[in-house]
Parts: C-alpha cells; sequence; structure tokens
C-alpha cells in the first residue's frame, strides 16, 4: 500500500527531484513540502512541486506517513528535534543523506516508540543544485540503499523498499556502517580527491588558471564535474563519515606514493601494471549499467 | 600551402583520427601511413584509413613533407632513429605525444640539418584506444599546442599551426617545459590519481569489488573514464614527463593532507571555503567551450 501522505524536508536537486518523481509515480499520494531558505521556498511554489508548501518543517510533517529528510547532514539534528513530537504515530521517518550510521545516532534518540526510522541513501546525483536542478527521472536505474537500524519493523522497511522501486531504483538493504566505509569509497572519496586536485591547480604560481582551463580536456574536466557539488551538502558528508574516509583516504595515499616511487624511480613495468588492470573495472561498471559507454561520456565533438 | 603527402606512423586512437581528419578535410592531401602491429595495420587496411599502408616507418615516410608520429613517447627514440635518413630535405617531423621536452631532447639530435622539428600536441582524445575508437571530429574545438625548439623554422611553425586550424582545432604555441608543466596539471597528474584510485578501490578487503561496481555512480565512476585510457601510452607519459609530475604531485599531496586534516579536526569552516571555491572554476571551464554544461556530463537517465 502506498503511502497516503509524505513530506519532504529540503527542496533542493535530491528533494525536488523526488517531488517531482513522487507525482509522476504516485499520483494518489499528497505531498507536502517545506525548506528553511525563502528563496528556495519561492521557487518550490513557482514550480509547483507539492501540493502543500508549509512554512514550517513541523506544520509540513503533520499528517504524513512517510517524513523524508533531504537537508545536508548537519541539519538533521536540528531539525530532527524540531519534528519528533509532530511526528505522528505509526510514520516513518526516512532520508536521503550520503553517510548513514551519523543518521542513527542523531535522529534514533529523538524518536518516540511509534515512529520507525528506516534511513535510506539513493546514490543518485548531479553536480547541480537546487529545486531548478532536479528532475523526476534522477533515481531510474540507479541503487537506493536501505539501513535500518537494528531491530527496525519489517513492515516498514519493506514499505521503503517499495516506495523506491516505484522510483525506478533498485534496493539494497545494509548495515549503517558497512555502507559507509563503501560510500567512502566510490563516492566520499572520489569528491574529496576532485576538491582537492581542483585546489591544487587553482593555487599554481607558474601555470596560470588561464592555462588550466584551456587545456582542461586533458583530463582534469572530469574532475571539475563532481567538484562543482554542493559545498555545504559535501563539508557535512565528511564531517558525519570521517572515520571511513580517513581509512579510505591513507590507503589512496599510500598507493599514490607507490606509483610517485615508480615514477621518480622509471619503474615502467610497475606502471603499466597497474594501469592495465584500471581498464577491467570500467569495463564492469558499463556493463552494470552505471555509466555510458560512448566515448568521452558521449560528450559532443 | 598545405601538405602535399602526409605520413601517419601509429594508427591508433590519435593516429586514425588524424587519418580520417586528413581526408575530411585536406582531400588534395596522398596519405601514407605505418604501425607496428600487424593486426592495427589489418584493421587500418579494412578501414581505409591511408591511400599508402606501408610494410615499414621508412617505406612510409619516403616523399613526405609532413611526418607524424602518432606512437607511445616511448617509442620515439628507437622509430626517429630509423626514419631519419629517410626523411626527405626540407621534410616537417611532428608528433602528437604529450609530453614535449623529451620529444625534442630525443628527436633534435637524430635529424639533419634540411629536417624541420615542431613538435605538437592535441589536447584531445577519449579513453578508447585503436584504429576502430578514431574519428574525424576529434580535434574539433580542442587545443593543438606546438613547442618548436628554439631557432625553429618560423614557416614550418606556421605550416604546422594552418595544419592544425584546418582540422578544426585551437592553435597555440608554447615553451615545450612550460607544456610539460601546464600538462602535468591539467591531464598528468588527472590520469595518476584516476588510476590510483581505481587501484585503491579494487584492492580492499571489507568492500568488494562488486559493490564498487554497483555504487559507482556516486562519483567514483567519473575517474575510471580517463583510468581506461592506454596504458601504453600512460606509463610512458610519466616516464618522460618526470620532474614536472613529481612536482605537481607533491603540491596536489600537500593540499590532499590539509583536507585530511581539516577532516579529522571537524574544522567545516576551511572544508567549505575549499569546496566552494571549485565551482568557479567549473563554470569557467564551461563558458571556455572545454566541456559540455548538461548535468552529469549528459549522461543518460
Amino acid at each position: 500500500m502506498p503511502f497516503a501522505r509524505i513530506a519532504i524536508l529540503g527542496l533542493g536537486l535530491i528533494g525536488s527531484s523526488l517531488a517531482r518523481a513522487i507525482r509522476a509515480k504516485m499520483p494518489a499520494t499528497a505531498l507536502a513540502g517545506f525548506d528553511s531558505d525563502p528563496a528556495v521556498r519561492a521557487r518550490a511554489s513557482a514550480l509547483g512541486l507539492v501540493d502543500d508548501l508549509a512554512e514550517t518543517a513541523v506544520e509540513a510533517v503533520r499528517g504524513c506517513d512517510l517524513v523524508m529528510l533531504a537537508v545536508p547532514l548537519g541539519a538533521f539534528a536540528a531539525l530532527g528535534s524540531k519534528i519528533a513530537p509532530a511526528l505522528q504515530p505509526g510514520a516513518i521517518l526516512s532520508d536521503v543523506g550520503s553517510s548513514k550510521q551519523a543518521v542513527i545516532d542523531q535522529l534514533a534518540p529523538l524518536l518516540g516508540p511509534d515512529v520507525r526510522l528506516i534511513p535510506a541513501h539513493p546514490v543518485a546525483g548531479t553536480e547541480k543544485s537546487g529545486p531548478d536542478a532536479g528532475f523526476a527521472t534522477l533515481f531510474e536505474g540507479r541503487w537506493a540503499i536501505l539501513t535500518p537500524p537494528e531491530g527496525a519493523d519489517p513492515e516498514a522497511v519493506a514499505s521503503v523498499s517499495r516506495f523506491w522501486t516505484a522510483l525506478g531504483s533498485k534496493v539494497e538493504v545494509m548495515d549503517a556502517r558497512h555502507h559507509d566505509l563503501v560510500l567512502a569509497v566510490t563516492s566520499h572519496l572520489p569528491h574529496l580527491i576532485a576538491y582537492s586536485i581542483v585546489g591544487t591547480a587553482s593555487d599554481l604560481e607558474d601555470v596560470t588558471k588561464a592555462e588550466v582551463i584551456k587545456y582542461s580536456a586533458g583530463g582534469f574536466r572530469d574532475f571539475t564535474r563532481i567538484a562543482s557539488s554542493d559545498p555545504t551538502m559535501w563539508r557535512d558528508v565528511f564531517l558525519m563519515n570521517r572515520e571511513a574516509v580517513l581509512e579510505i583516504l591513507a590507503r589512496f595515499s599510500e598507493d599514490l606514493a607507490a606509483l610517485q616511487r615508480a615514477i621518480r624511480w622509471g619503474d615502467g613495468d610497475a606502471l603499466y601494471r597497474r594501469f592495465e588492470a584500471s581498464r577491467a573495472i570500467r569495463k564492469a561498471i558499463i556493463e552494470a549499467g552505471q555509466d555510458t559507454p560512448a566515448p568521452d561520456f558521449g560528450r559532443q565533438h
């Protein structure tokens, strides 16, 4: 049985995509929404994203059987405290945050016994931000990872699973800590590295920014896509998944040092072996439908 | 005055794209070609890439007024020694290598006074390899960087410049050492980092390769594109541009360590400032026509 009334708190890229996808796939569901930024609320209103655009988060969640948090992770604790007393008995509280143990640690203590916490993470997004950037098909063919806390109601897990399946996602259920480690590798470290290299390239004395921009097609531009993602969201991800990110980062630094040493000592065989192995991963990602096989991501030539 | 007869040595992604582009844009020019790999020669023949597919490099360059080396940088010295005596007086020897001072150092001593060395680097390519991967429009809107050695014949520089302009490229003339530093930032370091992170992700005990592939849409997949580029070519780039790569790599490692420290100490302001600055670079790259503004590179949803 689909949800009768859903509240989306936070109407940026993900929240507004959720609203559009719900509209498209669950026409019988009533949609409430809220964003703390008046400018975002004005755009949400102009775009007609939800049925009931609330002036407060508490007002938005009243009478909803599903409440989705789509705000930066750093805002979860304060928002959770505000809305917890207003959640109706039996309601499911879920979210789209990129780090999951921190969500459980922050929200679980705030909730009464009648509210069911089922954290979720749709592994989908673009480098754009804000309510105008969202679109209804964002989640299609992407994975949604659910990380129910120990002892979570299986029925609630099944409901959230059906919800994401209805939006076109594939669903996986996973322990929150394992999620955080997997995503540290597949998402958080790539973003950190991309931000870092863009910073390095911007700060050189002997190479101008204009040169970096002109010759970015040599590889650099690929990194700038994810390095243009929302800075508030990503700041919070790193603060909220600190241990896993630091662990993976340490391994990356070791591996990079090994390549550095191979370059310094002219060890071409070591470089070749490492580079050759990378091709298989790319092929597997394309076969799994997680990227386009078109050369150059299908960029126009 | 366009070239009457051009030889392309090496018929992989770049060499075969050159052949196709010359066919399309300079129909009056005769094209000779050679590749040391018999399988590549067979494909070149089947594809009809050149007018005269030679059995040796020496045979290919005879009677040509432009000879383009499109082989991995590690093969330049041996190939240069072979063809140098066969180059006709007045011929221009050029190339498409990604590191330029090494090209001058290796080729200049081999050439007689009548041959003009004008190294070039088209900043274009895809992650694919081989003669089937090439296409005529690869160089359109991309930069071709010429790095003539000191005292090079200005007329020869102008000829090579017109050549790339005719293929749709924008041309820049630059000192070879400066080129190597600029490309170390915009191309070589990004490739090294991409190869490294793909290696890190493949070698974990607690996260399986299947999980890395499944959840790659979180950011990791962007890195795998350039990490699937030709391993021989890239091995040679790092060996031939060692000093510049090591210098830029050291700066990158410092910058990454600063972000690591900010995460460890929970310094959200430092993270935010760094992340916020990255957006401007992305915007400038798109405005310069060096990437697509479509979200997610225009990947299909």
